[in-house]
């Protein structure tokens, strides 16, 4: 599946596999769930490329980012002009009990996930927080659902392609852990996806299908067990992230486009808008209930279904959101499209806020 | 115990713990053999750093090689000034049949790991093979181990400190797989150790303890599984990271005054020798028999024990290759001390010969 995404990159790039001197691949769990750990010289093996540098980035949910960071470095060091940047996640073939505990394995297992908690209740933990904070329902998350289900609609490669929700259907899904219901969290699924870094213009400019700039890359952490944050619902390394992103690219908020953030369940896009800095604290739900977040709005998220809707195959999302953006920016979005985009914002997550990868790119 | 090797390096290069900007985490096994992924917002947080770039570099045993190079990266970049690299590795809380096979998660797993091999195994294909190509005796390897255990006796942090090995115990351990016999294996053990790298000379200048130079960096991997490779023997990408390495140092084999490798079996020495280009194929027993391994050789290995007999605490292995290196070069190496030496190459290997990291280091 990582090999597969890497020779779709290639090919979409137009280079041969002898061309990248590295590849960078995301991902979590393949040692816990698929015994396999070392996946950069398998993947690597895979799409035919050999005595590259291949190496993987793990930072949980966030290592599609990471990895994505990593080979930016690497070509800004000058140490490698073309790379690639894998991700890959296989979530699918094993039990969900197996599952739940190994991403689990994201938060302070000493605190947190050797007591039982789950992303599912960590999230939950500060889903109720908002809604006590600002007197919100569990309804006013719906349009995070929902806009992610519809642009999932157009978008073949979405795990819930053209499965509508209803704001109906959205409040009438199970309870999973109180409040989070199960149209507020990702699904589980398998994936992998690749993109293309280079230094070099002749190589950017002779691809078919267009490039992009990147332009600035942020990262921070926050204290990794929730309970010992001293403000749970400011998201201090989603914050700071984005300050160094934006900054690096001499760009302000105003200028993003649009912003692929980390909707691993509705709370997280919430507070993800706030903690960026694109609405202040407690305006997020406002925000989207305004059609602000829609292909057509202000700032569109998710514009291929984002984690809700695309799917959150766990270290492949970061090159998920890099792959989408790319075709957001190139204009190749389909019914996608988000109108005369040209800089976006990417963000990707590891654990609830713990690791923060957020990326600024404009249309080459 | 990562923390606490994160504030070690910190207290030894004189700088506070809001210094650094970033935390590099070589782990192999921290996910399946402990339950705890995402170690570098973990160890950032156990070390008292905020808000930092803290993500985990994994490539098996190769792991705290290519953290240490994503460091180096970095810097290079210009996109961090001074940053931690931490490698940590537990091992022994777990039962042996459980860490043999996470080791194993290292090979291919479907055509290796899943059949049985181990690294054990692996190694042993390897051993077999070359004492049939040379027909040489198991024996002859016997000076890779007595050199490691006659620099482990020194050292406070080796496993084997003051247990020194006679030929005649190493003939007489047991055989684990064939030809691979107990002591021409390393242990596995705990630990962790950490380095700072900077940019800024004004911080390394005032490191009472002294500083060296990173000079030349190379990584490059190999076909996975090692039954697929035209020439087993040859470690194709020992041999090429070493030569990136040399190459971007501007410095030939004959300019290294000692070589930190891999020595996770005798074989592995053996063959890294060989391959890195030190010596001609076939010639690494002899070189090791003439004594041209130990510290007063033409060519010092594992200088505070290597991996055979200071231990091979998986992910850390490579930074503690870094730190030992440092306190070489520091001349900071007590009875160790490699006599009058100005530059040293490193190399981390992961599986077998499928991953490598090479760096080459001078006195600063």
């Amino acid at each position: 599946m990582g090999g597969a995404a890497i020779t779709a990159a290639l090919e979409d790039a137009g280079i041969a596999p002898d061309v990248p001197t590295a590849v960078y691949v995301g991902n979590m769990m393949s040692g816990i769930l698929s015994d396999q750990q070392h996946l950069g010289p398998l993947l690597a093996y895979a799409a035919g490329m050999t005595n590259v540098d291949a190496v993987t980035a793990e930072a949980c949910c966030g290592a599609g980012g990471a990895a994505f960071r990593w080979g930016c470095m690497a070509v800004a060091s000058g140490w490698h002009e073309t790379v690639v940047v894998a991700g890959v996640e296989a979530m699918t073939h094993t039990s969900p009990d197996k599952t739940t505990k190994a991403l689990a394995t994201a938060s302070h297992w000493e605190t947190e996930g050797a007591h039982g908690a789950t992303f599912v209740s960590l999230n939950g933990g500060l889903m109720e927080q908002y809604m006590e904070k600002y007197a919100v329902p569990h309804s006013a998350f719906a349009p995070f659902a929902l806009t992610a289900h519809d642009n999932a609609a157009n978008s073949p490669e979405a795990v819930f392609h053209k499965k509508a929700l209803t704001e109906e259907q959205f409040e009438a899904s199970i309870t999973i852990t109180p409040p989070v219901q199960l149209m507020d969290a990702c699904p589980t699924c398998d994936g992998a996806a690749a993109v293309v870094l280079t230094s070099n213009k002749d190589i950017a400019r002779q691809a078919d299908g267009g490039f992009v700039e990147v332009n600035g890359s942020g990262s921070a952490c926050d204290i990794l067990p929730v309970a010992e944050r001293p403000e749970p619902l400011h998201l201090k390394a989603v914050e700071s992230s984005a300050r160094q992103a934006l900054a690096q690219a001499g760009l302000g908020h105003q200028d993003m486009d649009m912003f692929e953030l980390h909707d691993a369940y509705t709370i997280m896009a919430c507070l993800s808008l706030e903690s960026a800095g694109f609405v202040e604290p407690g305006q997020g739900l406002q925000f989207a209930a305004d059609g602000d977040i829609a292909l057509n709005g202000k700032l569109p998220i998710a514009t291929f279904g984002g984690l809700k809707a695309r799917g959150h195959p766990v270290g492949a999302t970061g090159v998920y959101q890099a792959a989408e953006v790319f075709l957001q920016l190139a204009h190749r979005a389909g019914a996608n499209q988000v109108a005369g985009v040209q800089t976006a914002m990417m963000q990707n997550i590891g654990g609830a806020g713990s690791s923060v990868f957020t990326h600024v790119l404009t249309r080459g």
